[in-house]
């Protein structure tokens, strides 16, 4: 019996419990960005605590501004042996509109094979069995075939500014050789995969005001300035119909891959299979570009959100007195994000006509990172992807951002590898979020493969 | 003492209870648009049926498919003199968004000399008084100085469909000499005038739609064409950097006023003092005109409503399924409503890029409607409202519609007039809408003395 098969046979034995344990890990509402749910993020990240001590890990909480890191590690290998650092987050998106869920968010439910719940893949699912496969991995003397570090923050989905704010103070602590970031997809089960490399991102809110109050549109049609009118003409003018970003050298630090980098990559994408998935085509972005470049290394601009007046059921005939949206930029190497925030603000904020104001509020971004190829750890999580789909693992790319990930690469001195078990069809970020039974068992197979490949021979 | 001195003799020893009787008024809460206000909505039309009992009117109730029209009568006059056929609703906006109101909407509160309710004014502050007019006329014999018919509707703030509906089969029922319409206002307290025209009105909603389901913007940022976004482009090219409606042949049969028309209006607007009541200039509208000429005679469109993905607090990473927006049209004579809602509409759904699906669902409309000038009614409210503000009356035109008003003055074969004591400032369709308790007293005054200068002398 090789060793995939001998892992499986242990996750197989162990199944039950592990279900039960992932449920009660599902069922706290650690939704960062909104503040009532500050105490469940406690609750949360207290039981992870509890469920490393008993893996033998030194347990450490990092306090924040927000919502606090987990720290933990597990050291006795010894020096001899290299330490892999990982990276997960306890931390789930909001969960509106709450109506539009098949079953509670919070009470995780299994359909067909699938368990639905806020974060039963981002992150909580790769999380968990990131951990399932630590705890098969643990010898009687309390040892594992490598050092092992873990943090586990709670702001990934709302900026990661508490664990940023440490990584300075804690850069000895989070020392590593390796850093796995197990936060990443696959495009699907028959198609293992490394990602090479993530996009930054930057978001804000615009705000335009009018009138002090709401007005009648009769009574005041053809006198004021309708907010909404001017926050639809200036956001329109943010891309050209063919899906170009204006805003003035927006472009102008972008670095494309290399033709060598480029080689290494599929560029495939499964049109028809994407309209069958999302019921589109995928016609968005700038228009001379591939799919996936589009998506992999081209940066974006997105109104993630757009609201002014009333859009209640029935009508209300109002020029409102205010207007917002919230819009967000994918970055791609070298673009810095608050280099490209400033551009936007500055550009939406000059093109407030007479009549209304316009203000934008800029957040904190990150930055994109991509990996080097030929590091040990890709190497080795290369080979464990392979083994255990027993197929050849593919490099791609990730459309998406961990904002986190390039400073905690720099404080850790680390050469980093982005992995997951994420399919596109997940609904993360949106209602109905769901995560294979069986990519629980992958995953555990994977990550646990791939610390015994990166055991020095 | 002069006949006004008398009335406001009368009013004021009755103020106390007139007061308590528009707070009960104003304690229903009848949204005409919500569904979930039909019950409130009978029992306000209940408590009106019974006060015009006690005026000695006939009353009647007119059940339609929404809300129910109250029509009564007094005729006692005899049939040797005229009728005056009056124009009131009962419905109120609804009341969204609630946090802003400093009282509860539907809790009259009185502060500084106003009167903060929904409705105060629009419309029950006016209804209110017009029947103050009609039980101070009302002699011991049961009778009025001429015969008056009243018509109350309930679907106003809504599009007026059932009494629309009925309009034909009740014409006979309908009909008068003179038709007042008393939903209108004036510019200041010391700027006495008569309305001689409404514009028209259409409203509609437009649904964009994308992907399935709500997805996330990175990983798919770039493939997907984001709704908000196909919203934004479309809206903003309704309308050029002047103010001009772009919708081909939309402005073809705009009828403006001629010379003579003109000539007896005051075009005066106070641009410092619009500013000082609502914070900004009234740089709406198309720049070629002057302000009270694009309010008045000149059609406008308006975004009365916007959204699409994730507006609460913090951020959402999200690209939404999609987008909605909720537009209204005013216009002007010999715009027909039912035309340029198709035009748009055709318009609207032609812009649709590749990758979202547009469509415009349209509301009933109503037509634009101008008074004569030198008609008796007109003349008639003319002379009372110079007479209770001691200077004279002028003529305006309104931006506002009625959308009743056209059909309901060709089922009554009336002369029309529109009156009211609105101000700008009483944030009708608004949070903390407002109507002074002096007003109150000052409608009831043009209103009886019009009633006395329409008996034949």
């Amino acid at each position: 019996m090789n060793r995939i098969e001998e892992l499986k046979k242990e996750y197989e034995k162990n199944e039950k419990e592990i279900l039960e344990d992932f449920f009660t890990f599902l069922k706290f509402q650690s939704i960062s960005s909104e503040p009532e749910y500050k105490e469940e993020m406690k609750l949360c990240a207290n039981w992870l605590v509890n469920y490393l001590k008993n893996l033998k890990f030194n347990t450490e909480i990092w306090e924040t501004s927000g919502h606090p890191v987990i720290f933990a590690e597990n050291l006795n290998a010894g020096p001899e042996f290299p330490t892999l650092l990982i990276y997960n987050h306890y931390d789930v998106q909001p969960v509106d509109p709450l109506d539009l869920w098949v079953s509670d968010p919070f009470e995780p439910q299994i359909r067909d094979g699938q368990i639905y719940a806020r974060g039963a893949q981002d992150n909580k699912g790769q999380c968990f069995y990131t951990l399932q496969a630590l705890k098969s991995l643990l010898k009687p003397d309390g040892s594992l075939p490598i050092n092992i570090k873990l943090c586990i923050e709670g702001e990934e989905e709302c900026g990661s500014h508490g664990l940023s704010s440490c990584l300075q103070e804690k850069a000895e602590k989070l020392k590593a050789d390796y850093l796995a970031i197990v936060d990443l997809g696959i495009s699907s089960l028959n198609n293992p995969s490394i990602t090479l490399g993530i996009r930054g991102i930057i978001t804000m809110d615009v705000e335009i005001k009018g009138a002090k109050a709401d007005m009648h549109s009769g009574s005041n049609g053809g006198l004021l300035y309708n907010p909404n009118h001017a926050l639809v003409e200036i956001l329109a003018r943010l891309r050209d119909s063919n899906g170009h970003i204006q805003i003035p050298k927006f472009y102008d630090d972008v670095v494309l891959l290399s033709e060598d980098e480029k080689a290494l990559v599929s560029w495939d994408f499964d049109v028809a299979k994407y309209r069958s998935m999302f019921g589109v085509f995928p016609t968005g972005g700038e228009k001379n570009y591939l799919p996936l470049e589009r998506n992999w290394t081209r940066p974006t601009l997105e109104i993630n959100g757009i609201s002014g007046g009333y859009s209640g059921s029935g009508f209300k005939t109002v020029i409102p007195s205010s207007a917002s949206a919230k819009i967000s930029c994918r970055l791609v190497p070298n673009q810095d994000p608050e280099k490209i925030a400033s551009l936007i603000k500055d550009f939406i904020e000059s093109e407030a006509p007479d009549g209304v104001t316009v203000s934008v509020h800029l957040h904190h971004g990150g930055k994109a990172m991509h990996s080097n190829q030929n590091s040990k750890v890709v190497q080795a999580f290369k080979e464990a992807y392979s083994e255990v789909f027993n197929k050849p693992c593919v490099f791609v790319y990730e459309g998406a951002s961990i904002p986190v990930v390039t400073n905690l690469k720099i404080a850790a001195q680390a050469e980093v590898v982005l992995v997951g078990l994420g399919l596109p069809s997940d609904c993360i970020h949106a209602p109905n979020e769901h995560f294979g039974i069986d990519r629980l068992k992958i995953g555990f197979l994977t990550i646990a493969r791939a610390i015994e490949l990166l055991v020095p021979r």
